[in-house]
């Protein structure tokens, strides 16, 4: 066994550079396999391959809902489970008590907004000015392979780990981390863990969570010439809309932590998706809108949802219709909580 | 023949009277025909056979868009023609040049909705508290039976009508008027013509126009925990909507017609549907906005446009993000030109 300490820095540094171009090839070849959340089985099957040529000890199951639904970490992305696999590739150590380390990533990604935005499309993987572009190249299959190939590095530097090196590739962490629950429900512990999500190499021992809300904003249907006969659920929505921004603005004011500046938006509230009507000449009767409600590291998230109801719920209150048509706050799919290391 | 002037009221209303279940039964029949603009086949069917068992002379045909496209009044609602053909019944006159009349119906509804909020659901044609309830019950099908049972009524009694009686069952109203324009076009003109809308027995000689419109309002995707490297175009739609909706109301300050109360808002200017973002934690790159523009009586209908498309864009200028990122504003579907007789 070499040991790594004794090791020439060019050498390390050769051997570095020669995995840049499998690193590039293993990155493109994942984010040419499409992988919106709940379509992970391809990537996956295609990541056991190649964790296997790598001798790894590959352990790859399907977790089912039944399994994981009573545990409080729980998020229900309301998509199903069972053809969506979590893999665990362990890298045995040599010495049976020496401390152990999981690296962790994620093969799921969100949708890819409006295709025609993209020069190369979203799952093109094409290589420009030093980059590999397409859904996931950085979050976070860009992690996901610097994991990997930080191991093939070791593994051609000779260097054999006194501990267990766990990869964990995971489903499911955009809408609420299934894949990762699962993985710690199996059994996979250790002494410390890296999330391999992009942060500019910034070490990040503390991340804000956040609760996924749907308002429901009822109105009263009529016909836009008669608009006044009916009740705009576009207009009332924007009346709730600014008590929520004066919400996030609110609680922001006067919250100190040492790992944000004092100016920045450490949980912020954002509206990501809105839908009302179906006929431009008929006054919408209701408005769906869905976002992201930030939870401040340290908060408790459950006092954190009864703030936010508690504003739409007073907002509704100072306005006629609103008052005996009231909104309601739903908590669906990822719900994240704050956490600090 | 006999002459209508002779006759005995009480004949009248008892033949009336006993007209009245088939004209529930026919309004019942023709409401649970669905028949939303664009999908008339089925009723229109259901119709030219009533039409014919009245020996009426019908006329039925698929009007073809290459046929109607380069008229002034051709408003486009983005639906195929070729299957939605339109009747036009003749009750001949027993003069050659008396004074003849178009009664005029259309047979397609609008969108239905949030269905739950419908007691029997929107086809019911259910028949409680004196009323038919259903879609088109009252926006159209109610007219259009008004019409034909005033025919049946007239065959009924023995009267035979000078000048012909040219009834017109014509489709896609409710997206701008190509059933009628078909007609137009085939060569149906009369002395008179009355459209058989609801109007609580008013006699409405004017009408105000509209031009339905889409507005694009572009925003920057990023993801919800960094809203401000984003730009949301729910945020930025409010300012555009705010500017609409004081142009409505500049637009009506100063506005009389003998017609109008003083304070009746003539041409609303409603928002009927918008949509925005695919997922919950991203700030929505981009919002579509559709809606109703109203149209003065007597206002040329392209200066009006180009009033909103200026609202809209001296809005934008007022923004950093719009000032660089503009608005688009597209007419499409309806556009109706305000009427006067």
């Amino acid at each position: 066994m070499i040991s790594f300490q004794k090791m020439d820095a060019s050498h390390i540094n050769h051997t570095l550079k020669e995995l840049r171009s499998d690193a590039i090839g293993l990155l493109q070849d994942l984010v040419r396999i499409q992988s919106i959340t709940g379509n992970e089985n391809s990537v996956q099957q295609y990541l056991a391959e190649h964790l296997k040529s790598m001798k790894l000890d590959v352990d790859e199951w399907n977790p089912m809902r039944k399994d994981l639904e009573n545990h409080a970490g729980f998020s229900d992305d309301g998509l199903p489970l069972g053809e969506r696999p979590v893999l665990v590739a362990r890298w045995k150590g040599v010495q049976k008590e020496a401390r152990s380390i999981i690296l962790n990533g994620h093969v799921d990604v969100v949708p890819v907004g409006d295709e025609n935005a993209w020069i190369d499309g979203p799952w093109s993987g094409a290589y420009r000015e030093d980059q590999v572009w397409g859904r996931g190249s950085c979050d976070m299959k860009g992690g996901l392979v610097s994991g990997i190939i930080a191991i093939q590095a070791l593994q051609k530097l000779g260097v054999n780990p006194r501990g267990d090196v766990i990869l964990q590739s995971v489903i499911g962490e955009e809408t609420g981390g299934v894949g990762t629950l699962a993985a710690v429900l199996r059994g996979y512990r250790a002494d410390a863990a890296i999330v391999l999500e992009p942060t500019r190499m910034a070490i990040c021992p503390v991340g804000a969570g956040a609760a996924s809300f749907r308002l429901h904003i009822p109105g009263r249907a009529a016909h836009g010439a008669m608009r006044k006969e009916g009740v705009s659920a576009v207009e009332k929505f924007y009346l709730i809309y600014s008590a929520l921004q004066e919400l996030e603005s609110s609680r922001h004011s006067g919250y100190r932590h040492p790992c944000f500046q004092q100016e920045e938006l450490v949980a912020p509230l954002s509206v990501g998706k809105i839908a009302a009507g179906d006929w431009p000449s008929t006054v919408p009767e209701s408005l769906i809108a869905e976002g992201r409600y930030g939870v401040l590291p340290g908060e408790n998230m459950k006092a954190a949802k009864s703030e936010f109801e508690r504003t739409v719920q007073i907002a509704a209150e100072s306005d006629t219709w609103l008052c005996e048509h009231r909104p309601v706050v739903e908590w669906f799919e990822g719900q994240f909580e704050p956490a600090e290391t």
